[in-house]
C-alpha cells in the first residue's frame, strides 16, 4: 500500500515550521523559516503559501491536504482567527480564505495547542487514549481538550482557553482583562507574579525571574529557587485540578518549553491535584510529559488532515 | 402512533420522586415518597423497586425502561455510585445491580445533575442546543455537561464535579479535602463563608446566613443582604467563567432552589463572567433560568432512557 502524505504547518511567534508527514506520523521533510518583521495576516499567509507550495512539489505523491496550527483563538469551522497574542494585528481574520487562495490542496486550520494535543494523542505520550487534556506551558498556557478521540472546540472554537481559568481571584491583571489567570501563575511570567505576592520578597532583579534562570538556580541547589518551583507546581496543580473536576479526564499531557523543568515542579503539582480532587478518580491520574519534541506541531496539524 | 413511556426516578436527600413520562417529556403520573431514616443502599433500592414496579402496573403500556438520577458520583457504565453526600454509607455501591434485581424493565443510572441537564436540553430552557452546561445550586453545586446533545461523563463518571473547582485557593475547607471550592461560595453555605472572609463582619448570627433568609432580607431592601448577594453572584461568575474558558460553551442553565433568587445575583454574575472571558465568545452568552420546576429530575431520567 502506498503511503499517504499531508502537510503540517506550525506557526510560532518567531518561526514557521512546515513538514511533509506520513499517515503514521513520521516526518519525511521538515523546514523552518523565520517569520520576519511584517506580521500582517497577508504577509504571513503568503509566507505559508510559498513554503507549502514548494513542499507539495518536493513530495513523492500529492499530499491529501494541509493543516495549519495557529497560536490564538481559532474558529476552525469558519476559518477565522479571532485574536492571537503573537500576531496582535490579526483581528477576526479569515486566514483560511487567504491560505486557500494560495494553496492548491484542501486547507484546514486550528489552534496550535489543539494540533499539539492531536499529535500527542495519536503518536505521542497519550497514544491509545479516548479523552485527554493537553497543556503547553510557554509564554502563556495553551490548552487542547480531546473528547472521544477528537479535539473539542466548544460552540465557536473557544474551548481549551484554560490559560484564563482563575487561580487567584484577586491576583495580577491579565491581558485578557481578567485577574489571577492560570497563565499568570504557571507559565513564563509565573515567577515574577509569585514573588510579587510574597510578604518577604527575595532581593532579586525581576529580569532573573524567568523559568530558565530559576531552573538554572534550582539545579545549583539554590533553596529559594527550589521553593519557587514548588509554588509554581502548586499553581499548576490548582489549574489541573479544576480541569479534572470539570471534565473527569485524568490523562494530562504537559508540554511546552517549561515542561523541560518537569522534575522541579511535578511533585508539587501532583500533591496539589490529589488534595483537590476525588481519590477514586485521581488514582487513575496520568501526568505525562509531552514526548514528540519539536515536530509535535507539524505532526498534529497533518494528523488533523488525516482525521478529517 | 402510540406513545412510548419510560419511568423516571429522582432520588433526593429527603424524597424519592417517581414519574411515568411520555417521550415528549409530558409527565403522566407522578409520585413522591419520603426516603425515611434507613438510608442504606439496600433499603433505598427496595424503596425505588417497589415504587417503580407499582408504576409499571399503572402504566397504559409497558414502559421501555427506567432511568434513575442519583445525587453523588455515579459511573453510569458500571452502575456504581462511588459516593454520595446525602447517602454517606454508600461507598462504591453497585446500585444498578441492586435495582435490576427488583425492576423487570431495563434500568440505567446517572448523576442527578446529569439527568437534570438532559431534561433542560430536550424539553426546557436549553431546547435545541448542542452544547450546554447546567448548574444546580442547592446544598452544593451539581454540574451537568452536555456535548453534542449527550451528557459527557469523562473517563469514569467524574465529569461535571464543578462544585469543587477552586474559586479561593486559600479559602474555607471543603468536605472533599480541598479548599475554597466553588460550592462553598455559591451554594447554601456561601453566605456563612463569604461573611467569614470579610474584614468588618456584620453582627449577624450565622444561623441567619442562609440563602432563604438573605433573600428575604434583600427583598426588604436590606443593604447588607443586597451586597452579600452581589458577592455571591460574583463567585458564581468566577466559577462559570472558568467553565466557559475551559469548554467554550456559552449556554448555561442555572437551577436548584437558590436559582429562585435569580434577580438578586444574576447581574453580578454576568458582570464577573464578562470581566473574565473573551468578548467575542461571551457576546453569545445565554444565562438561562431552569424552566421545568419540580419534575426536571424525573423527566431527565426518563429522557436518558429514550436517548439510549
Amino acid at each position: 500500500m502506498k503511503s499517504k502524505f499531508a502537510i503540517g504547518v506550525d506557526l510560532g511567534a518567531t518561526n514557521l515550521r512546515v513538514g511533509l508527514v506520513r499517515e503514521d506520523g513520521r516526518v519525511e521533510i521538515r523546514r523552518s523559516v523565520p517569520v520576519g518583521k511584517d506580521k500582517s495576516a497577508k504577509k504571513i499567509a503568503s509566507l505559508i503559501g510559498e513554503n507549502v507550495v514548494s513542499m507539495i512539489k518536493d513530495a513523492p505523491v500529492k499530499p491529501v491536504g494541509c493543516g495549519c496550527g495557529i497560536p490564538g483563538i481559532v474558529n476552525p469551522e469558519k476559518g477565522i482567527v479571532y485574536r492571537s497574542p503573537n500576531y496582535p494585528s490579526w483581528r477576526d481574520v479569515n486566514i483560511a480564505k487567504l491560505l486557500k487562495s494560495k494553496i492548491p490542496i484542501p486547507v484546514i486550520i486550528d489552534n496550535d495547542a489543539n494540533m499539539y494535543a492531536l499529535a500527542e494523542l495519536l503518536h505521542g505520550a497519550a497514544k491509545g487514549r479516548k479523552n485527554l487534556i493537553v497543556l503547553t506551558l510557554g509564554s502563556g498556557i495553551g490548552g487542547g481538550i480531546v473528547i472521544d478521540g477528537k479535539v473539542f472546540h466548544g460552540d465557536r472554537g473557544f474551548a481549551g482557553e484554560v490559560g484564563h481559568i482563575v487561580v487567584e481571584p484577586d491576583g495580577v491583571s491579565c491581558m485578557c482583562g481578567g485577574r489571577g489567570c492560570f497563565e499568570e501563575y504557571a507559565a513564563s511570567r509565573a515567577f515574577v507574579n509569585i514573588v510579587k505576592s510574597m510578604r518577604k520578597r527575595p532581593a532579586l532583579d525581576p529580569k532573573y525571574l524567568t523559568p530558565e534562570f530559576m531552573a538554572k538556580l534550582a539545579r545549583e541547589k539554590n533553596r529559594m529557587a527550589i521553593n519557587l518551583w514548588k509554588v509554581f507546581g502548586s499553581y499548576l496543580g490548582i489549574g489541573i485540578a479544576n480541569l479534572i473536576n470539570t471534565l473527569g479526564i485524568t490523562a494530562i499531557v504537559i508540554g511546552g518549553g517549561i515542561a523541560e523543568s518537569w522534575d522541579l515542579f511535578i511533585a508539587a503539582t501532583r500533591a496539589e491535584i490529589k488534595r483537590r480532587t476525588y481519590k477514586k478518580n485521581v488514582e487513575h491520574l496520568k501526568l505525562l510529559k509531552a514526548s514528540l519534541g519539536g515536530s509535535t506541531g507539524i505532526v498534529g496539524a497533518a494528523s488533523a488532515v488525516f482525521q478529517r
